[in-house]
């Protein structure tokens, strides 16, 4: 029988916005439960009003319907101590969930329509010119974080999102003939990638049973 | 002479990205400074390495040099009261910013190139049919607000980001026939963003000041 005190993620079969929470879960060593929900129902249960916003993913935990990706994300970390209670840390740590939502913003549509090679060639185009020396001189700076943590000397909320990101656009098998090429432009970052996975066991089994999950 | 101490704001000589932060400081009563990038400028500006992430606006204050827009307005908000220490309401509070952001990704690469016909279009399809009635249930839903606050019985970051929203969307002279329009499908909507000017002298005035900014 299930839990009722288990959270419940509501999401579509397949990675997408919802990876970085199951991954998040993961780390925390949260039990829970996966609603999965087809294309096809979708277009009725968003008019049901049991969804926020009409949005997946949804996380049902502690009597909650939590919506909106980033926003569940964040209440899971603070419930985890992944967060912090400095302004000037969190303002750290949101600029580099900011900076994931800007890349996320003009890949996700081709990851979700399943435009591989076009996401590729954003990738190739806008990573080692652009984003890559940032994460790198941001992994660089942090010196409490030893190369483990973006921000501090402890796991955070941007870790979880620079984690997925990078497994979701470089290492994952249908991608990770541009993570060979990008590890030694971005050695930093792919160091951080590798360490992180053996943090927890949950999450490193979590991800080899999940390496070719559909996008 | 510059006071040292005073936040300065870094953006182009527009609304943009940067007018919720600078309503919010307007509302928090908070003197600051501007620094106008022209665009020509910023060619050379973003490669400075001062900018980081190369990415405006760009807020100078207490030492720091905080980037990107939800988490230099999350900052604001936290360090003047009108954030939550409760994960529940953070995670309201921070669902209703991430819709925002769902609706701004559509629209402002629009608004940036001055495309306000489209723009307009594209409201004229979406918040009738989308949004207004998950904006109209939201100030219902929350009693404690009485119809001025989003979450909660006082002001936070929500209220900034949805504040801005229906000026920038609904209410500026170029726009102001669809707020006509929809004054009628969204009243809980408007009825909260007339009274939330009226909350403080400070934006009452920037407002009447600034009606005519470029977009």
């Amino acid at each position: 029988m299930a839990d009722p005190g288990k959270p419940k993620l509501h999401y579509f079969p397949y990675s997408g916005r919802a990876e970085v929470l199951r991954m998040a879960m993961q780390y925390f060593e949260l039990d829970y439960d996966e609603e999965v929900v087809s294309s096809q129902a979708w277009v009725s249960l968003k008019r049901s009003g049991n969804y926020e916003f009409a949005h997946l993913p949804m996380l049902e935990i502690q009597g909650k319907r939590l919506v909106q990706t980033s926003a569940i994300l964040r209440y899971l970390c603070q419930t985890n101590h992944a967060y912090s209670t400095s302004t000037d840390q969190i303002a750290q740590i949101e600029a580099i969930v900011e900076l994931h939502s800007d890349i996320q913003e003009q890949t996700l549509p081709l990851m979700l329509q399943d435009k591989l090679t076009e996401a590729k060639a954003w990738y190739e185009v806008h990573m080692p010119e652009q984003y890559f020396p940032m994460i790198e001189r941001l992994l660089e700076a942090n010196g409490a974080g030893q190369g483990k943590y973006f921000v501090g000397s402890t796991v955070t909320m941007a870790d979880f999102v620079m984690f997925e990101f990078g497994f979701d656009a470089f290492q994952r098998s249908q991608m990770e003939d541009l993570g060979v090429k990008f590890a030694q432009i971005a050695p930093k970052f792919f160091a951080f990638l590798a360490s992180f996975k053996e943090q927890k066991q949950s999450l490193k089994r979590y991800m080899s049973e999940h390496n070719d999950k559909p996008v």
